[in-house]
């Protein structure tokens, strides 16, 4: 049994008191998410700069106590800041905020963990740089490396974003610090502009892992494309959308830069409106669908989607060939000249969606209020402060799945997500990121009100039916929320067993999050 | 001091004595690269299938032996079959050579180590399928796994190969199996589709690497594209090229799936013609060189590239864009439709290059022996056989800087390799590739008469110097032969005090290809 005593006065001879958090309030904010969990945390380090990371880190092993590393804790709906196994301390990298190194000419900036999507915005308009980086579907305050380690999305054609970083600076569990790629070679004039280096390549090992923290890390920027085209599809089936799904599988195999994701009606209303049936029972449902879907020029599946392209030509005739492309098979392929984008009455003007739209900030390398109007969408307006999802109580649980980019497997998937979602009352609400050519990753939500009683039981067992159908299915998670690690045990056992020697050889004392992206099994507790 | 002779009977008896090679002829040619090396080779193993790799892992665990283990052994001017230190049994994965799955839909193939790129060459067209590899400037009897693991290149947009696969199966040096990526969950319907699966990735940890022996991965296909369109960029000057440097920049920063090389003069005359003055000393050599450029058509410096589009719209708009982008800075921008591309005489027909020129085929997908009759260019016709390269003493070194694809620092290093290549009476024989969108990775080649007294030693000493001088310059390898794994001690010490834990934790005995990316340093002996 640890001391807590001793850890907490511990860390605070080593960083300051003021920078280990014991007030009450503040441990049970920071055991808060949006939905239910039960971890504890004795307390909050918050160390400065990558020395006292290192220090933090060795402590650890000497006091035999656990550390639980988040970067900027917006792990919205996958656990927020809550650990993974009780009694860790909350190791908040919120100090290390620190831009590094910008260049403009070679297009990338070297950032801390403490450094925000809306940050990075702030500072690039502030250089008026030619650059941006592949916005943010998620909260303008998340950590850039905390969703580049946790390999979350853009918005844009560099959606997989954990393929447009290089150079990771890791801290490792015994306190040595290590470089990935050409940023080992000390001297390396390429250390910030390719990712694998010479000899094997480690980055990767500490992407949903525990084997490391990541202390800063080269982020690749792109030059603004000469011709920015959003556009957006309509569907009214789920045939349709299969169609679409073929259609953007050949599109994406093209490789050419075109960003994509389908949503569904649920997910737009979610982000545009309040919920109208809170309160109500779901008989009216269907009903109310449709005429929100007419009201709000909204498809039962809907593509948003942007081109990127070097000068205005080549823009026009990937326009063209988009169009050509999803014509056929959808109800309407909507672009719009910028120019032409102006919001009438708070309205839709491209395809339903306003310039103030979530879309236009996000696909043009900003960052997005959307997600945080999503969290309440099951909220009674009187219910809220907006104060904080958290502290108002918003119910929110992502489930992942990675799907074929294939029409058979997406109707499949979706039919599977609109059962179950139905069988336990919730809407379904679904996005499906293009984020690879061959595949696209739901982004599914539960949204619900952790006021409302038994909702936050009703949601769990829901996520836990959506996710073990889904991973039964062949539809494998591509990343887990800290209540489903447990799903982690459906790997093969000769790739779990080395997992383990790796964990073994770099954190012999199980200091790093134990149990994110980890095993019991075969484990000697 | 191991027992070979109880060790060559062992794997008899395991593999059947007919897949034991030890006729010393064999061992012999096994023995030779394109350059003096030093190891010996006690016996070479062909295991049959994974299953006979695992059991001939084990065995050598149980044995106290080493193994070394190669594809098809094509690694040209960079040890070709020679292990990295004496006494290690080859074994030679060239009968796992199973095209194992081929999905046209989704536009991959699953293949083992002794799959040639040839062969899928061929595979592809007796499937008369839509889809194309990206194509290989080496030999086409190359393991498309071995260029894959030593992550070699391209041709073609997707040049960085390591970055167009996924799903490896890998047997561990204890004979565990063990797969990557999605692989490693059983049932998954994306295992072939996505690169990071869920949980810390691993595929690259057995990339230039001894932790393990690849047995199978899927490569990444790419459908044919609409317009594909080769083209030729000539410059007369170094000014030139790094103009042009900064322009190709641009264009790969844009992601627009071009694919991009510089050649110098030195390196197309050595693809096209045989030496002029191999046997004379170098004093004319000047003027010679000015004459064979016009002769061939061939620029100083030589971009060879290729569009690719998915409608012939798009292709157009993109030759403009590229024609606008080097135009100003080069003295030729050569594109010819394909159908006007016949071959006169044997002449050029697209910028000094004819249809059966190597870049048409691998633009393509591919494959050309360019490479081979590179490797003969330092000999007389009268000392060849063309039986091979090894057996005619053919001399060839490459090395492998990395460069930022910015035009000071290419002429930086262009400067240095041209200075020391002429110290030592080589001609600088450069490729640089545009592999990824702020990087040029150097192919430079010392071609030799490994027959003529001296240039062993001779071409040893300027390689070690040249990648010596460009290492210390900052450009650091990308790639390293079996005589150059001594560059790897410049990582930094945390790195490699990381490496030397995974590889004690993995291969604790040392069996697998023992030296390769690896260090002595602070090494037990």
């Amino acid at each position: 049994m640890p001391d807590h005593a001793h850890i907490i006065s511990s860390y605070q001879a080593l960083l300051g008191a003021e920078h280990v958090v014991t007030r009450p309030d503040d441990l049970a904010a920071a055991e808060t998410a949006t939905f239910a969990t039960r971890a504890r945390i004795p307390a909050i380090l918050r160390p400065a700069d990558r020395d006292e990371v290192r220090a933090c880190v060795r402590l650890a092993g000497e006091l035999g106590c656990a550390l639980y590393p988040i970067s900027r804790g917006k792990n919205w709906g996958l656990g927020s800041r809550v650990p993974t196994r009780d009694g860790a301390l909350l190791l908040d990298l919120g100090r290390l905020d620190r831009i590094v190194e910008y260049n403009e000419e070679m297009a990338y900036v070297t950032l801390e963990p403490g450094v925000s999507f809306g940050q990075l915005t702030k500072f690039l308009r502030e250089q008026v740089s030619s650059l941006m980086m592949d916005g943010i579907g998620g909260p303008p305050d998340a950590s850039i490396i905390g969703n580049t380690v946790e390999r979350g999305h853009g918005m844009g054609p560099w959606a997989d974003r954990f393929s447009n970083v290089c150079g990771a600076e890791v801290v490792l569990p015994d306190g040595s610090v290590i470089h990935t790629g050409f940023k080992s070679f000390p001297n390396s004039r390429v250390s910030a502009l390719s990712r694998w280096g010479v000899g094997p390549s480690l980055d990767s090992l500490f992407t949903q892992s525990n084997l490391g923290i990541v202390t800063s890390i080269t982020l690749w920027l792109q030059p603004r494309p000469a011709s920015l085209q959003p556009f957006v599809l309509r569907m009214s089936s789920g045939a349709q959308l299969s169609a679409a799904v073929e259609a953007s599988r050949r599109l994406r195999l093209s490789r050419m830069p075109v960003g994509l994701r389908f949503l569904n009606d649920f997910r737009l209303f979610s982000v545009f409106y309040p919920c109208p049936w809170a309160d109500d029972d779901l008989r009216s449902l269907d009903e109310r669908r449709r005429e929100m879907q007419q009201q709000g020029g909204i498809g039962l599946w809907n593509g948003v989607g942007v081109i990127h392209a070097p000068s205005r030509e080549i823009g026009a005739a990937l326009r063209s060939h988009v169009e050509a492309l999803f014509r056929p098979h959808v109800d309407e392929v909507v672009f719009e000249a910028p120019s032409r984008q102006q919001p009438v009455d708070g309205a839709a003007s491209i395809g339903g969606y306003s310039l103030e739209s979530p879309f236009d900030s996000v696909f043009s390398g900003g960052t997005s209020d959307g997600a945080l109007r999503m969290c309440y969408w099951r909220k009674r307006p009187d219910q809220t402060t907006e104060q904080g999802i958290h502290s108002d109580s918003c119910g929110v649980l992502w489930y992942c799945p990675t799907l074929p980019a294939r029409g058979a497997d997406v109707s499949l998937a979706v039919a599977m997500m609109d059962e179950i979602s139905a069988e336990y009352g919730f809407e379904p609400n679904i996005g499906l990121i293009s984020s690879t050519e061959r595949t696209l990753e739901v982004t599914g939500a539960i949204l619900f009100d952790r006021d409302r009683p038994g909702e936050d039981e009703r949601a769990l067992v829901c996520h836990d039916k959506l996710m073990g159908t889904l991973t039964a299915a062949g539809f494998t998670p591509y990343r887990l929320g800290v209540q489903s690690m447990g799903l982690f045990e459906g790997l093969e056992e000769g790739a779990m067993a080395l997992l383990r020697r790796l964990k073994a050889a770099l954190d012999p004392q199980d200091i790093l999050a134990p149990g994110r992206y980890d095993s019991r099994r075969g484990r000697k507790e």
